[in-house]
């Protein structure tokens, strides 16, 4: 599998969500780029993502506010760290837009997304780096694979409507 | 100057050093980028750059460790973001090897090394990114000014001898 992938996952310290859906990489890649849609999947109800922005390039902002169902807020921001169309998006908590460092966030950690075309559909691959055995456990604690898989499953239901 | 430039320069929280140097582009960028050339000049005397790995791509680590005259010793990690051959580098001290979290630095930074061919020179800029004032303080506190021009002028005394 680390051939594949973009980064090697390390046991102790990653996490990775890896699913075949029924949707192709394309629809995927468009739930995933523009924030309209983004905002339509990316948080497991009843959370909902109410901002989001999305400079689609190495160095650019990405940035969403997620709304919990008492009001609750919580601010995200990050930055795109590699873009290839409809293959993969690379982004981190550790900076922001132009690459600047961001302030200590909630949990330190970069996401690698990857698509594969899979028949008629996609093999997703989401890998998430930590800086320790420490932050994994606290993300895979925050429900990471239930989180990031209802997500996806939102983003299908979605993408299915195109 | 903003056009030119990879990212906006902010005065309130970033740090600058512009100069035109007499060796071309291409040998700035061999000496930044080869760790037996970079151990040579990438700190200012006495302190010296005793290890460094370079892995040219972005994506890839830049580790160097520097030790002092009494033997003290810092460890610095960073990863590659733009690698743009003799022409741009980009690095920062919030990630490591394949864009991984690190823990926290010393000085959290970005740092874009710029190289335009100026006559038979090179016009060479090095512009930091912070979180925000307070660090752009520290760092410049800490010497910044005087000692990346000090490395620089390392930098082209080596270069002439190639």
């Amino acid at each position: 599998m680390n051939q594949e992938m973009p980064a090697r996952f390390d046991p102790e310290r990653d996490l990775l969500l890896e699913r075949v859906v029924d949707v192709p990489p394309r629809l995927v890649w468009r739930a995933w780029t523009q924030p309209d849609e983004l905002k339509k999947w990316f948080c497991p109800l009843p959370w909902r993502t109410v901002e989001c922005d999305i400079d689609l390039r190495p160095g650019g902002l990405f940035r969403t506010v997620m709304q919990g169902p008492e009001g609750e807020r919580h601010d995200n921001m990050g930055c795109f760290l590699d873009v290839q169309e409809n293959r993969r998006l690379v982004f981190t908590s550790q900076l922001g837009a132009d690459y600047r460092p961001l302030p200590e966030s909630m949990l330190a950690m970069t996401a690698f997304i990857t698509l594969d075309t899979q028949g008629s559909g996609t093999r997703y691959r989401a890998l998430v780096l930590h800086r320790d055995p420490a932050d994994q456990k606290r993300h895979d604690d925050m429900g990471f694979s239930k989180g990031w898989s209802t997500a996806l499953d939102q983003l299908v239901a979605l993408a299915r409507g195109w």
